[in-house]
């Protein structure tokens, strides 16, 4: 396969190959929303991504192909384009600091506020999420407690984000995603699907501990520095802190997600 | 406060002030370990080192002077010596993205394995874990979850590195910590505290759901791409599984361990 791949006289794209330099400007949100387009880059994700079909092309290094053959393969027998790439185009098209030198140019996966809710049990809200690993971890966390969709709401960062793709390894294809600006809005459809709403909030007066577990629910989990707004606290059903039996005085977003979703998937799955 | 800390005519230390020179050595680990110092960075770092009564010295921008002026009020109370800094030397003390323009010298906080073992009842054991944001993103976690100490065993990466002390938001100061390079004399000091070990490994027969909890016990965490080593995995008294229940097919290290320390401490602090 690499040695078909990479052969003789046909040289690899460089950065300056125009469909490599239209496939970086895919690291800009603006462009990708113009598009409708995103990068997956890394094993993980470019397996995720051609299961899911939505694969526009894959661009790989001479070493990534080496070490992925059957990646090119399952690319090649679904009619996806193939183009070898050197390293140099790799660390264009790569929003991490370690390249890994496979890339795939892929439809975005967000889908309809109301499509992914629909007989949902189990939803991950985040409001205003700044960091993009943060999204990214979260949705891998969802999808492992096989949560029904994950919403990202108000300014929270883009979950086609290369670091977010990144940090889901390969949640991102796994799990139905949707993206809401108006957070008013994000509550009554989690209403009217039928879904009560828990805000993890550090001065909640009810424990995780002895929350009772019901589904259909929705955890809501606000932006790193400020929490979740005054005024979702309000409207949630419940505010839910996490019990801190030493001396922190708080868990960081992704672990305080990773408790409080994988607490109800436990509790609920039997 | 900010007014008496940078009078007129003193001038702030720079990136090449001989004081500030020796701290910065201290972003190395060589540098720390012959000294016995190291760097903690940050409002939250410096507030918890203060309270821990190990800081040699304190160093603060005008900015955060500003920001923080009950820190620099504790510290002067305690006798430490505080000076200001230039921005561009708060940046040369920081291993952060994101220099948060305080820091100080403190002495190593790491104690004798035996003596962090001594009655406790849950302990977090890192094997050979490399990114010092996750083994202070655990370190934290431990901390809130009540465990009395973290073992950063074989070649984890040394808790007082920069990183590790910001992910870690003060819990390197609340929570007792132990180097140990071998990883078989960590077995056998926990067996000897009376600690049960339960190792941490996505092939594991046992899950999470059905894990009987009691304690005196020790988790134990591997490295981020391989995991526990073999011969940890049949040492241990039991291996155990998250439950996996959409398609991701492993959580990351940090989340996972929140997900076990946490079960665990829930399901034994009544």
């Amino acid at each position: 396969m690499t040695g078909s791949f990479f052969r003789p006289g046909a040289a690899p794209f460089t950065e300056r190959t125009p469909r490599v330099v239209a496939a970086r400007k895919l690291t800009r949100r603006a462009e990708r929303e113009k598009t409708g387009r995103f990068l997956a880059e890394g094993a993980n994700a470019v397996e995720a991504a051609l299961a899911h079909g939505t694969v526009h092309a894959l661009f790989a290094t001479q070493r990534a192909a080496g070490a992925h053959p059957e990646l090119l393969t399952t690319a090649a027998e679904a009619g996806v384009p193939v183009s070898p790439i050197t390293d140099r185009a790799a660390d264009g098209l790569s929003e991490t600091v370690t390249p890994q030198g496979i890339v795939a140019v892929c439809a975005v996966v967000d889908r309809p506020l109301e499509t992914v809710l629909a007989d949902a049990r189990l939803v991950v809200v985040l409001v205003d999420v700044a960091e993009p690993g943060n999204a990214g971890t979260v949705i891998r966390v969802a999808d492992a407690a096989g949560a029904d969709a994950v919403v990202l709401a108000g300014d929270t960062v883009d979950p086609h984000n290369g670091k977010s793709v990144r940090a889901a390894a390969g949640s991102t294809f796994h799990i139905p995603l949707a993206r809401a600006r108006d957070v008013d809005g994000v509550l009554v459809a989690l209403r009217t699907a039928g879904l009560r709403t828990l805000a993890a909030s550090g001065h909640a007066s009810t424990s995780l501990e002895t929350l009772r577990f019901e589904t259909p629910v929705a955890w809501l989990f606000g932006n790193e520095a400020h929490g979740l707004p005054a005024e979702l606290l309000t409207a949630a059903d419940e505010t839910v802190r996490i019990p801190l039996y030493g001396k922190a005085e708080s868990l960081n977003l992704a672990t305080a997600a990773a408790v409080c979703v994988y607490t109800t998937a436990m509790a609920t799955s039997h």
